[in-house]
């Protein structure tokens, strides 16, 4: 069961505003539908986000009524836009649009249908690399976890924000399944609760022992000396290894480090954004202040009562521990091993 | 108006669970019901729970069939534990029912009749002194408010967490009625959601510029440099400063230092407890895990979810800019300054 896969023609995806209610599936059957289940956070999570983009984008040479390779680009492009601004942080988006748009590029096409099919393989090759990736990154991050150890984990990160398996919680279900005995404790994660209603879900089926805690609870704990390690995802790496990631995560960080708590980002190369040097200059979206003052359509406040909402944070390099990669863990100084991680190089 | 007060025989107070949406009065006839109405949070605040269970006791003498003062002391004693368990963080519950208890021990009484007459004007004296109160501390604190300043505040501390007027809203509401134009964020405070449910209520009627923001934005607001202030409340401080108050509080006192943004605690001397040495002797009450679940009464996830419930934590002094009391700004060392504060001194 993948969160987001391809399916006679169309994209079909897990419902995550559904969850943990009911598992429910969206056809998706236009790239205008892909774009918006992006936007209104049908699906998310960074890697789930690129290959929904991806299929997204072989949905649209498909629904293009180009009968050139070069009209059929042209279209790809403003389709390619379109889906690069459902949502602005998470950089995987535009790296899956990217990559699909360079194979059109390449000039290597006589026929729009070779190029309908290229892309299609293409996107499906997004998708398998993904959870390929996720399980080669749960291999590498797993010894991180001690037997007894209790980890701390933010919104979600498991096979619901990626194809499969999960980056963060990836790590977490790879260690369980070697055998590691562990508590994980679950930040909630407001406004839209992805700890308690994804991550919760997810881990409920793994059998792995957890809790929800509300994300202020989180210092209580480790001033109790009961978090071991820290696990949270990215949705995009700055080339110094600044990152930014769920708003929250930058008060975890501080906390790490009050702590000495060992501070991981687990994430993709794909996160990874080589071209801004710092994480000053990643794009934070802001979204509706209802999802904060009507969780899901439940009011918590009248509506006319002011709200904030912030969908992101950065957190400085000098707080992380490392960086988990399908490429092993990149540690500091980062512009260093991330250059070498992006590069296919083991770390 | 106040959130308690003695009215016809009984405790009427506001139903502060079904704000914001409808102002609801509770008449409670017995000390049961007072202590049940404390334990589920009908009634929440340290200030008004001081005050509810000074009014809860001096019911207990009325309720009491003793016929003797002896045996009146007697039940009274029993009726202040029952008091007592109903929450055992906030001190100003246990500084409130001593308070009556010494009254009735202090022999000056003949009749049954007396001392359930003077209990009454005590626990009314109670009340009457924590709004005076809270309007010192408005006064005092007011001028840490600058023209133009953003302050963060956590939970509630209102006219709804006091008798009326409130202690860190208060000073707020002190520096908003001097004139002072300044912007206050919220953090919602889950689980129970007072900052949004209670203190955005209370501005809302006060008029103060305010933005709710979820408890995870609270760092990306000070990394910004949009906080010039942060005001909390307490629940019990120890002889040294160490403070017990709403969960949440100990993870803002580590940003409050990380950033250097001036951090105070609101709280009338009745709060402080010198006979605690130093915050880790605070009893940390950990309440249920549904109220993270499925708060009121509204499921965020099955039911079956596992969750952590603790509803307070404890902030070391250290991290203090000073504790604003109706005897002024208490400064480190707190040793000495708390010290003077509760004898009376200006300080």
């Amino acid at each position: 069961m993948r969160s987001v896969e391809w399916e006679a023609g169309a994209v079909k995806m897990i419902d995550q505003r559904a969850l943990p209610w009911k598992l429910e599936y969206v056809r998706l059957e236009t790239v205008e539908a892909v774009a918006e289940s992006i936007a209104n956070m049908t699906v998310r999570g960074a890697p789930a986000i690129g290959a929904s983009a991806a299929f997204g984008m072989a949905l649209a040479a498909r629904q293009s009524p180009a009968t050139t390779v070069e009209a059929l680009i042209d279209d790809l492009r403003q389709y390619g836009e379109l889906l690069n601004a459902a949502r602005p942080t998470a950089v995987n988006l535009a790296w899956a649009v990217k990559r699909l748009l360079q194979i059109a590029e390449s000039g290597e096409f006589n026929s729009v249908d070779d190029l309908r099919e290229v892309l299609l393989m293409a996107a499906q090759q997004v998708a398998d690399d993904d959870v390929a990736i996720n399980r080669r990154i749960g291999a590498w991050g797993s010894s991180l976890i001690d037997q007894g150890a209790t980890v701390l984990h933010h919104c979600n990160t498991g096979a619901l924000a990626t194809v499969d398996y999960g980056t963060a919680l990836g790590v977490i279900r790879a260690a369980h399944e070697a055998g590691t005995d562990f508590h994980v404790l679950l930040d909630e994660t407001r406004p839209r609760l992805q700890g308690s209603r994804l991550s919760a879900w997810e881990l409920e089926q793994l059998g792995v022992s957890y809790d929800i805690i509300p994300d202020t609870a989180a210092g209580y704990y480790m001033q109790n000396s009961e978090v071991n390690l820290i696990l949270v995802g990215a949705d995009r790496v700055a080339a110094n290894g600044d990152f930014a990631n769920k708003i929250g995560t930058y008060q975890l960080a501080i906390m790490a480090a009050a702590h000495s708590i060992p501070f991981y980002s687990v994430a993709p190369t794909s996160t990874i954004d080589l071209s801004l040097k710092t994480g000053a200059d990643i794009p934070i979206e802001l979204r509706d202040p209802a999802e904060v003052t009507t969780p899901y359509g439940n009011p918590i406040v009248p509506t006319h009562f002011k709200a904030r909402n912030p969908a992101f944070d950065v957190s400085p390099h000098r707080y992380l521990s490392g960086i988990v990669t399908e490429n092993g863990i990149a540690r500091p100084p980062f512009s260093e091993s991330l250059r070498r991680a992006v590069a296919g190089d083991r770390v």
